[in-house]
């Protein structure tokens, strides 16, 4: 039994219908679409990608041919996790089934903080098809937009926007963006960006007040008021953690799901994985929230292996992340600086600004890497990527590095392929690695 | 003292002055130009890069600067180890110099087999700029091409030649193209593409013989006389080793010079680095050939850092390469399947077909992954990569993991970051090595 349809939970129902082919897998899903790529909502409002349902990952048939008996637009009313039993509500009203295994993919919900004048109309949030749809909607009619949120998924929606032709403002209540991803020597180079780009970014600022009539007309910022067609709210998401409360799973320090590497919660026979669950951070070996869509695959996979009488474990986060948007490509894996701080790490920093491609290739583009070092294991702990191109695979590759606890030293020595218009002879990886062994060795 | 100025002689000159400001640093070269990038040749033919002369990496007064004496057109005529003096000669006449250390980076020399009417005009190599720009004039008065040999560096100038223009006909000796990075399966992918751009690949034939007369006018291939306006042999290279042997430096089985992990020859205080050497493969701990810019660079490194008395020692190689003709790109690192079993191995072998991007992006690409891991151990030993964009990375991911010798068990398990415009949810490396952990299981 699994409830959601995300990444987590149709990873979770693959992999439990290979491990037990007889299973009986049934999904309840909130929503009317069968599971789909959230990520690409943003891509889908850009018009990059050409329309929201090309999102959904599988077709209905893929369901009945892999045995799951999907519940659409079910919401789940009870859960007891000691007669095994769970009550769901749909339009055709109340049902119950028993459950041998139960999977816990409640996933996140939007943030929504009790601004004054939430209540009216234009005032969006982006986590399914039919949020997109809305905004989309409302692009079509509008020549301006406010963004409140200056995250990934923010600047991602606040890119399409501009890319759709509207004037668009970004309200960040942090001194920079995207936090969790970047120090802010490297927010810096987003801040330009967009600036760069139309964009009228406000840091340090919240959204104080939504004003107009039935429909939001401006948002009061610091005093000002912003006059806008529509707001899309992109502030973070919070766990639904409600039903695994109700049946007595512990949270963590994090707030989300307890779950062991096995992602058991403390509640027999109940699993849980996705953005609901605390994970392991690699390198700290501390609680951490890795609300991402890869997490989610990787968690529910060993989910559904295990609620189906398999082995698996899953190792813990890096929580390595990439986007693109305004033409830049951002990446990031391990520890920032700053969280590198928080877990009481005083770590070495090693910059290095450089090419994507031969210096003397027309289309080279720039690339600044920064990564950080344990001073006293001399292991890699963390990195940030920023640049016109390649940077998906390049951060990946950090992701590894870092698992596989790589120190500078070998670091700077790796066996790294080259073409003149695909990268440069000198990985800028490599390099920042043997400057980061010049301090080691200085320490 | 070094002989030569290409990508291992400057990556010495620069390592040895950082050891050592002091130093007294003096490059023989037999070129005119300073050091350029030669794996650009290919691309400045296709007027991808616009100019031979946009390779040159350094200026002359970056060599000043540096205090690196350099002896352009100058051609080492003796080396004597035991008086530490070497001999050279150029326009100025003959001059001798002593030397504390020598780092012999010789290089290779492209093969020209004694091909019946080699001795006429319009036959040429890619080597040198010069080498370059004398195709390029061939070019400009040319309808028709024949490059015999099908390598990388074969296909890159036919990829060159196709884009100029010309028609081009590929002659091939062994059986499939790229041998020294692709499997057979992988080699016909790229035969395909080739012959579908317009290419005759003629495979399992030598060129027997140039006919025309004062000039090149057909090549006999196989008893058919194929017409051509010029040819370019791209056989391959071979070591220059002649002065190493005259002072007695041993050579390994390869026939290129011994040196061990400092690069250091079997003659005192000399050492040598780049296509001049052998190098030990880190997988096998063979003795193998790496005659690649990378390879060079980091192995001038080491000679540089040891002959100006410091420590520094050369990993080994997985001649990690990567390029891209005919809009399709292709890397490969460690072992391809041939290769393992000529070292003993019956590789595990996994293989993936995937997309480059999120399957709902308009601008994705096919992706084919192969994957090999030994069987025993359940570490990666090597990997090979066909796709429309994104390899260069991917490929120096899989290096890290080889040289890390991650198991399958734990590729399969990478936390790696993903965005829809740029890589798939599902990182094809993780799945194939998913895909070998069964296999591990089954054996």
């Amino acid at each position: 039994m699994i409830i959601g349809c995300g990444a987590a939970s149709i990873s979770a129902a693959i992999a439990a219908r290979k491990t037990d082919p007889d299973a009986e897998i049934t999904m309840i899903s909130r929503d009317h679409y069968t599971a789909y790529a959230r990520c690409g909502l943003p891509f889908a409002l850009a018009k990059e990608v050409p329309s929201f349902e090309a999102l959904v990952d599988f077709p209905m048939d893929f369901y009945e041919q892999m045995g799951f008996n999907l519940k659409p637009e079910s919401t789940v009313t009870d859960v007891d996790a000691k007669q095994k039993r769970i009550e769901f509500e749909s339009k055709k009203g109340k049902e119950t089934l028993t459950y041998d295994a139960l999977i816990m993919a409640t996933g996140a919900d939007p943030i929504f903080p009790p601004i004054k004048g939430s209540e009216k109309k234009g005032i969006f949030k982006l986590r399914t098809i039919d949020d997109g749809k809305a905004i989309d909607q409302a692009v079509s009619k509008s020549k301006k937009a406010l963004v409140v949120g200056a995250g990934l998924i923010g600047l991602e929606v606040a890119d399409a926007l501009v890319r759709r032709g509207l004037k668009v403002t970004v309200v960040e209540l942090l001194p920079q963006a995207v936090r969790p991803l970047l120090d802010e020597d490297f927010a810096e180079m987003v801040h330009k960006r967009v600036t760069e780009r139309g964009v009228r970014l406000i840091l340090n600022h919240a959204a104080d007040e939504f004003l107009g009539g039935d429909k939001v007309e401006a948002v009061l910022v610091g005093g000002e008021k912003i006059p806008t067609d529509f707001v899309v709210m992109t502030i973070g998401v919070r766990s639904n953690t409600a039903l695994a409360q109700k049946i007595g799973a512990e949270l963590g320090v994090t707030k989300c799901i307890r779950v062991n590497s096995r992602m058991e919660t403390t509640v027999k026979d109940v699993y849980a994985c996705g953005d609901c669950v605390e994970s392991r951070h690699l390198v700290t070996g501390l609680p951490s929230v890795s609300q991402l869509g890869t997490t989610a695959n990787r968690q529910g996979k060993v989910a559904g292996v295990n609620a189906a009488g398999g082995y698996s474990v899953f190792p813990g986060v890096l929580s390595t992340s990439v986007t693109k948007f305004f033409d830049m490509e951002i990446g990031y894996s391990g520890l920032t600086e700053w969280q590198a701080k928080l877990a009481g790490i005083e770590p070495i920093v090693s910059s290095v600004s450089w090419k994507t491609r031969a210096h003397y290739h027309p289309e080279v583009k720039d690339m600044e890497v920064k990564m950080l070092f344990d001073p006293d294991l001399g292991v890699v702990i963390g990195g940030q990527i920023i640049a016109g191109e390649s940077v998906a695979m390049r951060i990946n590759l950090l992701s590894v590095a870092i698992s596989n606890r790589m120190t500078a030293f070998e670091l700077a020595k790796i066996d790294a392929g080259y073409a003149p218009p695909l990268n440069d002879a000198v990985e800028p990886i490599a390099m920042a690695a043997e400057s980061a062994v010049k301090s080691l060795k200085a320490t």
